[in-house]
């Protein structure tokens, strides 16, 4: 076995091309490309209206099992997907999200891909690549900024100083902001009340700029933000504070897509990086729609498993954004599988054939729920080394009984070369046209039977349940005229269940919703099932130890 | 009289170059600019490195009288000064601060000059320019996150938590966010404590990126950082939280200088902004020292008048960066002579000579106080419609009886055309070689001996006076080994006094000193006269009201 390379070792080996001639290859001409380096580039709002007109490309879902700590590498197949499609002559274009910043100096890795199928340049990816989530930052604190103002100077909208929902923002892993009191201090500092930080990408403005169509939607969207509750308790808007102007102005640049490129010097849209629990957790709607004028494929990806993931994808995304999805790759791995299978992560090593059988039902379970969306699956198997021939026919003959097909892909360690039955696969399911996409549900159901039917059909639990206050919640905001909007699913990524260690296929539990939030210029309802955390912590070790500049001004422990 | 364009409709009918033709005027190739859209770029490292050897140019520090609510134009006349150095064939570069954010949304204009005499692009210069202050944000709060994170988990280090001395910050002006208290919420959240949040040029990051001379030098200082004491009163340093590394990789494109161009095309370094008061707000060392190895001329301005403005550039980044101006420019106008002379700003319409005169001395000590650096002064006049010949005669015939000259400049009105008079003047004082700059005391002066030499030479006051413990905290520092430290005057800048009405040229006032701050990474003791906001707030109408995009995708309103 060749010595395995680490991924920032590889990244740091590419030959980038100027981003330039990587615009050129989708038609982008260089003066619409406004750089940031040489490798990073915003498209200008000006050629995204002229190619309006043109047919759209074929969109491919890249979706996954639910996560388990032997990983999936969804990115990395979305990447090598988009790699693949181009070496068979597709022009393909990839969309994913960005990174936050903050939990860098935690814990977390990138998220630009692994091995030879990764997005660079990586290192800017990781940190503040083309400053869009400070300029989100920076725009969600103006309003932050304004609503205390507003109070401060005489609260004449007579805004509920107990019933403030908008908190502020920072691209940081800070506990010590997740619950803090403000205005502290004296009359010169305000009326002291509890407040508190998230960070940058559950932002609400984070979602809205990754759902609005351009730059007028999302100033309209921003006006839409609810922000507080008078004591009648009917909200207060961002456009009554007269902030959804200065936001969009501080978002112009953000809200362009930004291009960069693979290792193969292949075109990818990096842009946008909503939550998945309480947002969507996909890439910009911008970027996407853009892709698909200039490229005849575009590979994205939606966060966490399929139940979290491909739903919100599906039933958000696509609804708002009019997308039809062509087909839907489902990542496994047979190590998952494993595990779904009851083997523990350092039990993994050896042969075990029958633990693979044993997981895959939860492989089964996200090829049946994508076929209810109408929307054709072909499974990709990203190959380990530790695979072994009996456990791969193993996993493959499972997903034919499924009437899906498994194909190994070893892209991590051969970049295109090594997914070209995927992609050449991909092309055959697009080009057939098989694809009915619809929504899971109608945008006229109740909001509670919504949550319902995705507990039912989606975690095939026996019924959502709630309190009277939450379902009471519901229906003072469908009675507001909220009741057209998808919801949003807050919910572990790890099982179909609200339980975290229940993996596998589990059928017949209840799911309890213990909060709902209107995010009105988003233009969903969160369902929050379960602990959710906006602000991450930092570990007792943080990674930040590690980061640090080598003597070449190179950055070393960054992924 | 033709009819007054407004300088956001000048800026923008700008004839912008191509960021690479703006560099090659200087001799920077285009493949060490970082661009950032097509008119903003980063100059490289290796670039930087590459001029080493190259023979400085001539330093001409911008200053002024005491700022009144009249105007002066400092910025304008450095920009005017620039262009009318290149005018007359000399080849000159611009350096001045970047804007701060926040500011933008209450009530200042932005920060770029005026008229016809401007840098640009201005819009992107008062929002987030080349992402520099954002990264400055992460990389204070990273530190922040880091000092909290390390009580979570034991605090090891033995912190007295009453004891922190570093908060966070945030570029917005949020009066809510001055005292606060954090990590409520129960053990998952931490430890509460009083804090609070400064704006971010008032962070010591800023101060010490713009006093770094290199990567090495930034990361070295920010691990000299004081981030709280011990029971023991002894230091606790970021070093010691193991951040400065990290630090450093978020500020590694923060620290290379931005390069735009003012209205005539000529190259303008803008980069670094810390605060006039608390730091010594000037632009940054590396972009002055590199300005001096491509230009013959570097023209700077350092923040307020020369009783803080001047002598901080002098007395700090001069010292430290071992710069020597070559002459001074003090600014000054007919109208704030008038106020200085004691006429209302309502009043300042109708010819008033007597009160020109009344107002003089103002401008009279600030040029004996250059002269004290042993740096030459020539004065000039920023002319505004309204000044009649016989102010202006009055205003010459004044400051040649202090041995200098006044030179009238209407460059806001003509761009370099008004100003050629002042650069062959300024030219023919540089290459006398008349300056012999020394700072105005010697590192080895005892701390508070420090702030009684400038308030008894350049304030002109009776004496500095400060409780017993004051000093003995400056006693304790000098025994800890800040010694040699300079000191960092926060005073009011609209008075030689701490009496903010008190215009004109006030003697024999005491200047007492409120606070100190031990300023470790950036190397400077900040005495503190009087009460200095470190987190503005927003106005009952923030001007946020007014910036929006108009139907172009225009920004309106921002200046």
């Amino acid at each position: 076995m060749a010595e395995v390379k680490s991924d920032i070792s590889i990244a740091r080996a590419a030959k980038k091309k100027p981003i330039q001639e990587v615009g050129a290859k989708i038609g982008i001409p260089s003066e619409h490309l406004l750089p940031y380096g040489h490798d990073k580039a915003k498209v200008s709002a000006d050629f995204i209206k002229s190619v309006q007109k043109n047919k759209d490309g074929k969109l491919i879902l890249v979706t996954a099992i639910n996560p388990t700590p032997a990983g999936e590498g969804k990115t990395t197949t979305t990447v090598g997907l988009g790699d693949g499609l181009n070496r068979i002559g597709k022009k393909a274009v990839i969309c994913i999200r960005e990174a936050s910043l903050g939990p860098n100096f935690g814990m977390k890795g990138g998220a630009a891909g692994g091995g030879y199928a990764q997005v660079v340049p990586m290192d800017d990816m990781n940190l503040h690549f083309t400053g869009d989530f400070h300029a989100i930052t920076s725009a969600h604190n103006l309003l932050s900024a304004l609503l205390d103002n507003h109070i401060y100077w005489g609260n004449e909208l007579g805004i509920d100083t107990r019933r403030v929902v908008w908190r502020r923002v920072m691209d940081m892993n800070d506990r010590a902001l997740r619950e803090i009191v403000v205005s502290l201090g004296g009359v010169a500092n305000g009326y002291p009340r509890e407040a508190g930080f998230d960070i940058t990408v559950a932002s609400e403005v984070m979602a809205i700029l990754c759902l609005a169509k351009d730059l007028k939607d999302l100033e309209k969207r921003l006006g839409d933000i609810i922000v507080a509750y008078k004591r009648d308790k009917s909200p207060v808007f961002a456009r009554e504070l007269k902030a959804h102007r200065a936001m969009a102005v501080l978002l112009k640049d953000a809200i362009q897509p930004n291009l960069v490129q693979t290792l193969e010097n292949n075109p990818a849209f990096v842009h946008g990086g909503p939550f998945a629990n309480i947002a969507h957790g996909c890439n910009s709607v911008m970027a996407t729609t853009t892709a698909l004028k200039l490229g005849e494929y575009v590979v994205t990806e939606a966060g966490f498993g399929a139940d979290l993931g491909a739903e919100k994808f599906f039933d958000i995304k696509c609804r708002k954004a009019g997308l039809k999805p062509a087909a839907a790759v489902i990542v496994a791995t047979v190590r998952a599988m494993k595990m779904n299978g009851g083997v523990k992560k350092e039990d993994l090593g050896p042969e075990n054939v029958e633990a693979v059988k044993k997981g895959c039902p939860n492989l089964g379970r996200h090829i049946e729920n994508v076929h209810q969306f109408g929307v054709p699956v072909v499974v990709a198997i990203n190959h380990f080394y530790s695979d072994t021939d009996a456990e791969i026919a193993a996993l493959k003959a499972y997903v034919k009984e499924q009437g899906a097909e498994a194909i190994l892909c070893k892209h991590w360690a051969h970049g295109s070369a090594g997914i070209e039955e995927l992609a050449k696969k991909v092309v055959e399911i697009a080009e057939g046209g098989a694809s009915q996409f619809a929504p899971l549900y109608g945008d006229d159901l109740g909001l509670f039977d919504k949550i319902d039917t995705i507990v039912k059909r989606i975690y095939r639990g026996s019924e959502a349940i709630a309190d009277k206050s939450i379902r009471d919640q519901l229906h003072q905001w469908e009675k507001q005229g909220y009741g057209n909007l998808p919801v949003c699913m807050a919910k572990t990524q790890y099982s179909f269940s609200t339980d975290p260690n229940l993996r596998g296929a589990p059928t017949g539990h209840t799911v309890p919703v213990r909060e709902v939030r209107l995010a009105a210029g988003a233009g969903f309802v969160v369902a929050i099932c379960g602990e959710i955390m906006t602000m991450p912590g930092l570990p007792s070790k943080p990674s930040s130890e590690n980061i640090h500049l080598d003597d070449n001004g190179d950055i070393e422990g960054l992924s």
